[in-house]
């Protein structure tokens, strides 16, 4: 599991989910996370979740830290169990009164987060992006680190450490347990 | 996914792991999480990872609130993911000081909780088991509900029904997402 | 397993088998089968069947009973088993003279449907239709509900629940048994 | 898909569901169906279906066709459905009144059939059997091929070829599609 | 598993490696193995690796043996395994002096051979290619099957029987086996 | 992937094939593959190849290199084409005249090598032995390493470093390539 920080800012607009993206951007090869801080405008034709397409969802940010793992196998399922243990550990992270529901992050009744998990052809991918300063314009009340006074740049090598350690425990955990009947 | 709270006292031995003992045991079937009271000794023949057989750990306490999940899948890497989400779901209805480490759920220095998971021949299976009474006569320091002020059998509930339901969010999330290139 | 009725005629041209498409055009999420009434007309473009593009086949009817099925899983030969499945469903439910082929039924000599199964990005898809009125200007000869006195929007009914009854008993028959040596 | 027709009654104990009988008793290797004929009492020890166990349901027969299928892959969902076709293609080369129900068939209130399907550690595989003579001493109303007037060597003929050739027709339908959007 | 010589000069340019492609130009269906003899100019936009379009390597030769495996299922760790393994073949067919690394064959410090393996929709694909004549105008250092007089043609047939035959024996092996704890 | 090399000789008896016996013999965990040398001698009972237990073939050596690789993955189909590729690199490293035959080495019409590749609840295991003295008393033709001068130790390490990188060079492979239609 590879971890690796973008040295400059990257605008998320949906391309940073299709395959390979952390190889062909970074030279990153195999099952890694990347974490960037840029813009979020998302077209209608790059969702992912049609569930945003069907309610026409506008989804845009000012400034968040982005995400974006890529584990290379093609399980949906799977690749949604990561996105929440993901999800938790920015929880973790964040500590305090900070809630995690489902793969959304609250502090009270704002939401800090969005998040998206899905098949390319050769991979499973993730996107998770915090706000840093607050959402304007768009119709759901929003939270951002500024908020809760974190720093984006270390909250992002801590997601890194922890997400790489965790999937890594969990390989290890995967190699020591005999079947039962 | 089906949540059962076992009406009586279970003492778990390493045998509740085994496949289908929801089914044998209340009639639950299909995928489900069930929740009971009892102690814990699990002989060496019943334990399950090898580096507690490795290290001749003893495995005991003298009352423990025990989930028992089974998923009918044979995908290890998956059951040590939902194993990882409900260690986090246990945090997040803890709440406060408690602090998740894998698996492990721990108060401070001291340990609140086992947990293991495995295959069986048809399904995948989580044990997880956290302290209501502290263990003594053991090598580690522990903490348990008492310690913390919980009420298992509230506990039993809110898991439960957040295991099941954020189960049943993984689902639908796999529903309505197209792919990417 | 959901069903759903449509309560439109809609001509099937081959965009109907795409993923997502109960979701996108009904809001029905997760596995589900789908019945509507319409003409039948694929574009050489839209065909899926690579021994039909071989054969320049055209394939179209006035007017056709269609099921669409999709499961959120990626194996192929599943989907073409729960293609089976489905065709001996609808001959059941016909029942006397009809005779099912793999994935065809037929009435003596004459046809009376046409089926695909293939797999999306995320999900694997089902078309099968059956002909309400006889198909003209087609090179085999073909039967319709029509010649059997059957009333489609009756039939539609019969197969979903039969379809949604069959898939939910094999998902409870895999969590009732035990594994053998 | 090999197909075998076992030369000398065999009663049916649950022993022959295990992993590779039809390589150990006649030498046939890979996916495989075999028919005998032979009484049916299976020990609670060898029950598969934990639903009999639980009702404590003797399982018996006089006389049986049997049918044990064999796939070597590990999903037993697929195993299940390979089951449902298996039931089907019984029903149609009876015919007439034969009613199939999930994966039982029936002659108006009798039933005809018991089955199983399950895995093994390398493969899956399906139990089917038929009455010939009817069942007394059993709790439920029973039908046999002697009612039907059905020859049973004849008919395990006929089951092997079209089994065979179903399951070769699924793998053919695999390998000529495209995938869609 | 089934085999086929082209009968005339095909150019590789990246197409041959799409879904169904033995299929679709000879009629060969289901999991296969093709020859052809032609020269090899794959445009960036075809290109599968992206080690070569990070490095803008030119992919180019005047003459080549090439071989086409296709195989229905969906698991790019075991396309690679056979990869390695049909690499092995080739070797195994040379004989001498030549050295297989990874997917690689060389002579001496002369490279003989490209190859990728990759998915599509519904199977994965291998491309494997031998020089005959040396490249020229390219920045390895290349030998060809006329550097070890090899006649390309009894090559071709020798692979093909031999890649078909391992495979039919991996798949044999696959079902005389049982488990072990 | 893990090497190990065991100090002291081991004679295979068929109980190194199980599970995990890397971690419980030696603390190698994760995907391993472990050489040491000693003698064989399988008992009936513990023989894996059901082919060997039909024939009642005596499987037994004075002394072998002998070589256990276990990968925590339970597809049997890939473990057997790790086995192949084991069984090419084994030849690559004794190069000359030594002659593979699916899991078999040759030299002359003498058998160097046996090998089984099988599933266990948790893993895939591979054996591969290799004469290192002729077996006598056997029906079959034998060599050893001592035939072709060959020294053991020299051997294993040799074998141990190739698979170990040509494994990492499958993970690698399979994370950079793109799909295609």
């Amino acid at each position: 599991m590879k971890t690796h920080v973008a040295p400059a800012r990257i605008d998320y607009d949906g391309k940073q989910i299709h395959s390979l993206w952390a190889y062909r951007t970074f030279g990153v090869q195999g099952d890694s996370i990347v974490a960037f801080q840029g813009g979020c405008e998302i077209p209608f034709d790059n969702m992912v979740d049609l569930e945003d397409v069907r309610r026409q969802s506008r989804i845009a940010s000012p400034l968040m830290l982005h995400f974006i793992a890529e584990h290379f196998d093609l399980d949906l399922e799977k690749a949604v169990l990561r996105q929440r243990l993901l999800a938790a550990i920015v929880r973790d992270e964040l500590g305090g009164e900070v809630r995690r529901d489902g793969d959304d992050l609250f502090l009270g009744t704002g939401k800090l987060s969005i998040s998206i998990a899905t098949l390319t052809p050769v991979s499973s991918k993730i996107h998770f992006g915090i706000n840093i300063e607050r959402e304007m314009n768009v119709d759901v009340e929003t939270r951002g680190l500024k908020d809760l006074g974190v720093d984006a740049a270390d909250l992002a090598r801590r997601v890194l450490a922890q997400y790489a350690a965790q999937i890594d425990g969990i390989l290890d955990a995967r190699t020591r347990v005999r079947g039962v009947p």
